[in-house]
């Protein structure tokens, strides 16, 4: 039987309009229903999706948006029919918080790619209601979406695996290239790039990191534990480079030519984009035919991949770069994000946060 | 030790200028080396590519050029050291004639990305000489290259196989693409797509012909099998495919968009591009990303999956439609291929025709 139970109330900090300015907001939380885990938030880090979002990039938002989707939080109210979960575990929220179930991505589970997918916020709930993210003291979410966070695994290390993690390890698995020994390139050091290349590591790649600039030589080498680093203009370089590499996970957001990183693409090479791009890319078709090369793109990760995810980094002993902060800084934290000033990743400390300012 | 013998001559039909006309030509067929096998050619198909290299389309041609790269014929003498021969035994020759042999490609067996292999005509051989094809009366090749036309097969009905043929089999095989029960479709219907569809059938696919228009509905439907056949243009019936291929074999040699076929495919359904075009193909990224899907590229084939597709054309008793023809109505049939004027191949009937003409 399901928990009825009176409305709750909950506060988070909301984006109000296209400004993007957050500030705290309180509003109405589901009941728990019989497959609902109800979980107080413990900490949540910041994708650059937030700054898109709450700032109306897209064109698609909606307000007042509590933005956030790498939500760690603690298990305290499970509906009925919820046995994956007990009151007291420390689980985890991604992008995703509903699909419909039947179609054949979810069939394969896969449900990233369902049609019907429900965002963790701007999105609308089956209830009708708008669904709410992790910059907020709760949330309910169908068991379905929520992980379990491996035992002895940070809180804030684990809420950047929840997206950034689970979008690059989800293509490497995907296509076959999980297995240690094979030589992999990063394209762009941000978020994204910078757990491609944790990840990558921890599968026993050699990890080139592919960068526009110097600029982050010392830190890709020294402190992420790439192997070489080559900046994409350096011809004789990339030519040093050329058929080398099992694949290349290209991070860049913004248009670009490919031929370069095809080039450095051993035969069977895969070429795997994450940026949405609203100006068509272009290729030759001999650089792929020539070597059965492989164009393609991934977006995020399913919530089987995540789990397998989270196990993987648990026993790799992996650990991400973050800068903890507070929920009074998050509007600083979404500028300095603007201006690629962070290494890597920001992480509210949701639950130490006054969500009073 | 290796057969020494007297220089041998042998007489082919050769182009000899960018017109692409051919004519006699009566020229040196070097000593059958230790792995070498000595082949009097019976019959050899007409692919498109003789006509852009007969007439110089792609700027490198050298003359005298004897074309003909889908050879069949009898071995009539072995090196000492070929132990996959017999005198006697019918066998195929296909595009290649050589490779490094050194190189991760020819470690993997897939000698048609070796940087260094040597093309059956209009290339030049380890010993310096020019190499000349198949609208000849013999031709020596190295054994590896060679390959036996299983029993009970038709010589006429093996030549369009060891180009075309292998030229659809090896991507489907690759990409994993080779079990029954799946969705393909066939981008046009030329000399590669007739196969395309004759072996995507014969794997126990529901093939969809793609065309520009409705001229080739009947053939398609009635002589070739196919399951289904939709134009391109026609925009409703695009739509009612959309999501259901696992993969498109885009057989189109010109530009051309690709979001149409794009959304034909279902998650991590594959386009596989076989046309060598100059100017770059475009696409966005997200209908990649949403879905997993794959732009890619094939080559012709190896040795072994020639073997293997031989084997299994045979196995299934796939025949294609195909017009023998004599030597002498050779520059007839070029300029007819020239004009799309073939259903679906020209074979010459070599051992039957007059060299003299």
């Amino acid at each position: 039987m399901g928990i009825m139970e009176a409305e709750r109330k909950t506060t988070g900090w909301a984006a109000r309009d296209p400004s993007g300015t957050l500030s705290p907001y309180t509003y109405t939380l589901r009941e728990t229903g019989p497959e609902d885990v109800n979980i107080r938030i413990i900490c949540c880090g910041i994708c650059h999706t937030d700054l898109h979002q709450t700032k109306n990039d897209l064109g698609m938002s909606n307000y007042p948006m509590v933005p956030g989707h790498e939500v760690v939080g603690e298990v305290v109210e499970v509906g009925s029919d919820v046995s994956k979960f007990t009151v007291g575990d420390i689980v985890g929220v991604g992008c995703l918080v509903g699909c419909c179930g039947g179609c054949s991505p979810c069939e394969r589970d896969l449900e990233q790619y369902c049609p019907k997918k429900i965002w963790s916020y701007n999105d609308v709930y089956i209830d009708g209601q708008p669904t709410q993210g992790g910059f907020a003291k709760a949330t309910v979410v169908h068991q379905k979406f929520v992980v379990k966070i491996p035992e002895g695994m940070a809180v804030e290390q684990a809420a950047p695996l929840l997206c950034a993690g689970v979008t690059v390890y989800s293509p490497l698995s995907h296509f076959g290239l999980k297995q240690p020994g094979l030589r992999g390139g990063i394209l762009g050091l941000g978020g994204v790039g910078h757990m491609g290349v944790k990840i990558a590591k921890a599968m026993g790649h050699h990890v080139t990191v592919i960068s526009s600039s110097n600029k982050k030589r010392e830190e890709a080498l020294q402190d992420l534990g790439a192997d070489d680093y080559v900046i994409g203009s350096d011809q004789a370089k990339m030519s040093e480079l050329a058929d080398s590499l099992d694949y290349v996970i290209d991070t860049v957001p913004v248009h670009h030519a490919l031929e370069p990183y095809l080039s450095l693409l051993k035969l069977d090479g895969k070429l795997i984009l994450m940026g949405v791009i609203n100006n068509p890319l272009q290729f030759l078709t001999p650089l792929l035919m020539l070597g059965e090369k492989v164009i393609t793109g991934s977006f995020i990760g399913s919530m089987k991949e995540t789990e397998e995810m989270l196990e993987f980094c648990k026993e790799k002993g992996l650990s991400s770069i973050i800068e903890v902060v507070k929920m009074d800084y998050v509007n600083t934290a979404f500028e300095r994000l603007e201006k690629n000033d962070v290494r890597y990743r920001f992480v509210v400390d949701v639950e130490g946060s006054n969500f009073d300012a």
